[in-house]
């Protein structure tokens, strides 16, 4: 169906995979793109290294519609995105004459504009920026590549400011219900629902209940909402034919 | 080097990547490495795919000393991590039959050892039980790969019975220091730093302090502890040496 439109994540940063810092950015996109109706498919992880951020951005922008990266955009010499991106499609990179003269705006200091500045304002060859007021060091969409900060809060409004220029999929819709019931004790009945409803996705989420017993959230998801309706009709019907059985 | 353990985590589960649920694993995991002298080095998040899953297992299994799953072990028709370990290890797979032996004394009520609990003693040939008394689903070790559960509390319980069975390798040291600099001041001393203390990895992770203000912690690691010291304290000579000059 050409009207599903992909995605990918790159999360960049040894603090990442050192455990030091716990990722947030992760969920937050994910959560942004399922509401814009983009497929989240994949996220990697990988270290500040070279060839292991190409290799991961290679595998993920010939796969999905777009990637979204976080990390690796500031000024110090582990932050290598910019040059990684650059390197993967084959561009030069050079200070972007934009930035560099907005950040001679807000840099006047004798020497605060020095060297580990301007890597901020080092962007590839024919890359967009994403930026705004607020934004010390920009962003930057080149092909089908997001490039953003890692900072939740930066690269939240960076979401903001991309997100519309985004061609979006038909949104994935999505029902829930609390089955009142064990998982074990509902997965025959809902695998035949899954079975008989094929274009739904059906999620079974098992959690312990306020009273501390084992209950299980069931989620239904389809971008058709006369399909979704059918599956959950379906599903409810099973849950209240175990309770008039129990 | 022969005495670094590296290792990668495949978080399996479509929750994830529509940001339903926020995984909490990955930092866990991340940390609980780095604590016991295991180098994580790539992380990916895949859906309830069999495919996807056994793209990345091979991809992980095969350049890493370790490989760390989390989720897809419980008994709903989308828990496919078992099958999908087995297909790419190309062993078949079974009712194990300590588990459905345990099974059998846990669910004793009629009808309830049914097929979708008995799921969750499907275990591939040849692998190591991951098992507790609290544990219902066990996880299981099978080659160079531990298949663990997605609930927080009950992954954690099966890393700390699988972590003593572990080859690790020699601990990554850490020290950190507060800088009270912006990041974009001290990027450039910091990558001369760098550079001449090539066995140290030094981080630069910029953040608004109590008052608001840019402010940078900077972290050096090695696994010698003569050079972290030696880099630690070139980068306290160098705040030293910007604060006196401000």
């Amino acid at each position: 169906m050409s009207d599903i439109i992909t995605a990918g994540i790159l999360v960049i940063g040894d603090e990442i995979l050192s455990g030091r810092t716990k990722d947030k950015n992760i969920g937050f996109i994910a959560e942004y793109l399922t509401n814009i109706g983009i497929d989240l498919k994949e996220v990697r992880v990988v270290s500040d290294d070279e060839a292991d951020i190409v290799a991961a951005l290679d595998a993920l922008r010939g796969r999905y519609t777009y990637v979204f990266t976080t990390g690796g955009i500031g000024p110090t010499h582990d932050d290598i995105t910019a040059d990684s991106v650059a390197k993967a499609f084959g561009v030069s990179i050079d200070h972007h004459p934009e930035v560099v003269a907005r950040f001679k705006e807000r840099f006047k200091n004798p020497g605060e504009l020095n060297e580990a500045r301007l890597r901020m304002a080092r962007i590839p060859d024919g890359a967009e920026l994403i930026q705004s007021a607020t934004i010390l060091a920009p962003g930057f969409k080149i092909g089908n590549v997001i490039v953003m900060a890692g900072v939740p809060s930066i690269m939240q409004a960076m979401m903001d400011i991309v997100a519309p220029k985004l061609k979006s999929g038909v949104k994935m819709l999505s029902e829930s219900v609390r089955a009142n019931s064990r998982e074990g004790d509902i997965g025959g009945p809902l695998r035949a629902i899954a079975e008989a409803h094929p274009d739904t996705i059906i999620g079974s989420y098992p959690f312990l209940d306020e009273n501390s017993k084992p209950n299980t959230n069931l989620v239904v998801r389809s971008r058709d909402q006369a399909k979704l309706t059918a599956a959950m009709d379906a599903v409810k019907t099973m849950l209240a034919g175990l309770k008039a059985a129990s």
